[in-house]
């Protein structure tokens, strides 16, 4: 198998890196100290929490739910992987909607399994037929990357109403987005949402991500992942991040912000630019190919994704950089096209 | 299934705690400096190296081997995870001595593979026949878990020529022994050796461990891991910690006294204790059963681990710790038996 290649880490602080969606915005000052205070030789020489359980604690208390409906993950990566294992056999079926989050492949093709890709419509909407009734897991990421669209719950729910194994809503942009499908959690028992601190809470560096299902499927998935599968550091940041709301909720403004400005410029420049509801948006040009102006962006060490996905064509994903980040981006592209 | 049950990690200071190998000592000081180095916002929000470039530098420098031939791991139970993943389908057969690290039985489970345990002798060496030849993969923990047992690396390699899978050594207690099988990986192609941060780099709480094998083998082992599976913290841990020689050099050797005066005082008390080349010891009596000695241990705030195998018996397992804490300990059992 080929393996799944992720985005290009370069640590040139001249760089522009809006190519991995990782918040231009540091983590919380709390974050920080939250580990600074985590740094004793007795945390580091003796094992961490297995389950996490002042992480669980932190989270119950700001999402609303109980803490025994949390896993904890070393990323929401490890967490779909742990999922795979858990309800996919050998030779068995996976489905997701395409384009989409292109790990989904290679988790398939590591558990000897199929994923059934379903092409959204022209308008990132599901088609018909969809879901994959008999799949053993259905994996939809929403927002979706690399569209920035966000099915509604109402939907996400029929889905689940209609497949036989789990649904898996892979929320790892829904805190960018106006609706998430937690509130499913616990009402139809096959939902599961994943999360990641990547993202929102800028902790990328760090490896940190949940799930949130029913208890009895938690348990279950607690048997599957490994005993010690986040670390002490990652579990002391990730629970003063989770508890910093202030902090995030200003993050938040700030890159919705910019993410309209680069929504409204982009456009100005000829691309077309699907809504987001991400913290990264979407661009197609009908007019000229798009991969030489990610090549020419390059040259100018100004790192976007070019993306091609076969059948369906191809564009440019940039994410939500600092509004300095942007101005660079934006006045680059306007010399190129 | 009923999966892993890790040791209990219980955080009152109050507690001897001798029950999960441990190490009593903190980690260098440059491990804590190396993490502070690396507490930024650019290196919190952004992904880590996925292949741990600056680590494996630092590794190839001290163990003498190419750096194309380590892959990390976010633990070295991460690794025997992706082992099982990319050499076991699911109906499958992996091989291992038992008594011997309970996970590998999980690991099995988790794969939908059989787990063909073989009894070691009395004496804790292989049975003839060993190995299993048609084994898709063959777990050998050296030294070995409860008993600290460590096999001569003639022998591992013999096995490792008769089996047709890899044969993992898995090396977690290596760093306390007297040899190690790493002078077989390139030399014997199915070889691959697993290291541990946890017990010798006291680093259990930061999770990080590698793998040694051929760079072929290396290059699809990092296809079957998690792109991002070990943090920019740990890494910066890991990377300090394995190059200063001498702070480590230095906690082993008072280790291996400890461990010593253990042994001996442990004898005098009426124990059967296997002699260990690893951190722990693991001792059993004729004259009463053991089980109301750990009892009475963890009724005074003294844990160790009390094992038993079907077929096999039981025992108890106590991690080597400060002199100060096996006094206690040995005070302790003074009074009880």
């Amino acid at each position: 198998m080929a393996g799944y290649v992720p985005g290009e880490q370069i640590n040139d602080p001249g760089t522009v890196k809006l190519n991995t969606n990782e918040n231009p915005y540091p983590p919380s000052p709390r974050v920080v100290v939250a580990i600074q205070q985590a740094l004793t030789g007795d945390i580091l020489r003796k094992y961490p929490e297995p389950l996490g359980d002042h992480f669980r604690a932190a989270a119950s208390a700001v999402l609303g739910v109980p803490a025994d409906w949390i896993v904890i993950g070393n990323g929401s990566d490890d967490l779909l992987t742990v999922l795979t294992r858990s309800f996919v056999p050998q030779g068995g079926r996976m489905a997701s909607l395409t384009p989409s989050y292109v790990l989904y492949k290679s988790l398939a093709e590591i558990q000897g399994a199929t994923l059934v890709s379903v092409p959204f419509t022209q308008y990132w909407t599901p088609p018909k037929p969809w879901p994959v009734r008999e799949a053993h897991l259905t994996l939809i990421a929403n927002p979706n990357s690399p569209s920035g669209t966000n099915l509604r719950v109402d939907a996400l729910a029929a889905f689940a109403d209609e497949v036989a194994g789990p649904l898996v809503i892979d929320e790892a942009y829904a805190d960018f987005a106006e609706c998430n499908g937690l509130s499913l959690v616990g009402k139809i028992p096959n939902v599961i949402v994943t999360r990641s601190m990547s993202k929102y809470y800028a902790l990328a560096g760090v490896r940190f991500g949940f799930a949130i299902a029913e208890p009895g499927l938690i348990r279950e998935l607690n048997k599957v992942k490994d005993s010690y599968n986040a670390d002490a550091l990652s579990l002391a940041a990730a629970t003063a991040a989770i508890l910093d709301r202030a902090y995030y909720a200003d993050v938040r403004s700030r890159m919705i912000a910019t993410r309209g400005r680069m929504t409204v410029a982009l456009t100005e420049l000829g691309f077309h630019v699907t809504p987001s509801q991400a913290n990264f948006v979407w661009c197609r040009r009908e007019d000229r190919p798009v991969k030489p102006i990610y090549e020419a962006l390059k040259a100018k060490d100004i790192l976007i994704r070019y993306m091609s996905y076969p059948g369906f064509g191809d564009g440019l994903r940039m994410s939500v950089g600092t509004p300095q980040e942007v101005e660079r981006l934006l006045h680059a592209l306007r010399a190129i096209v």
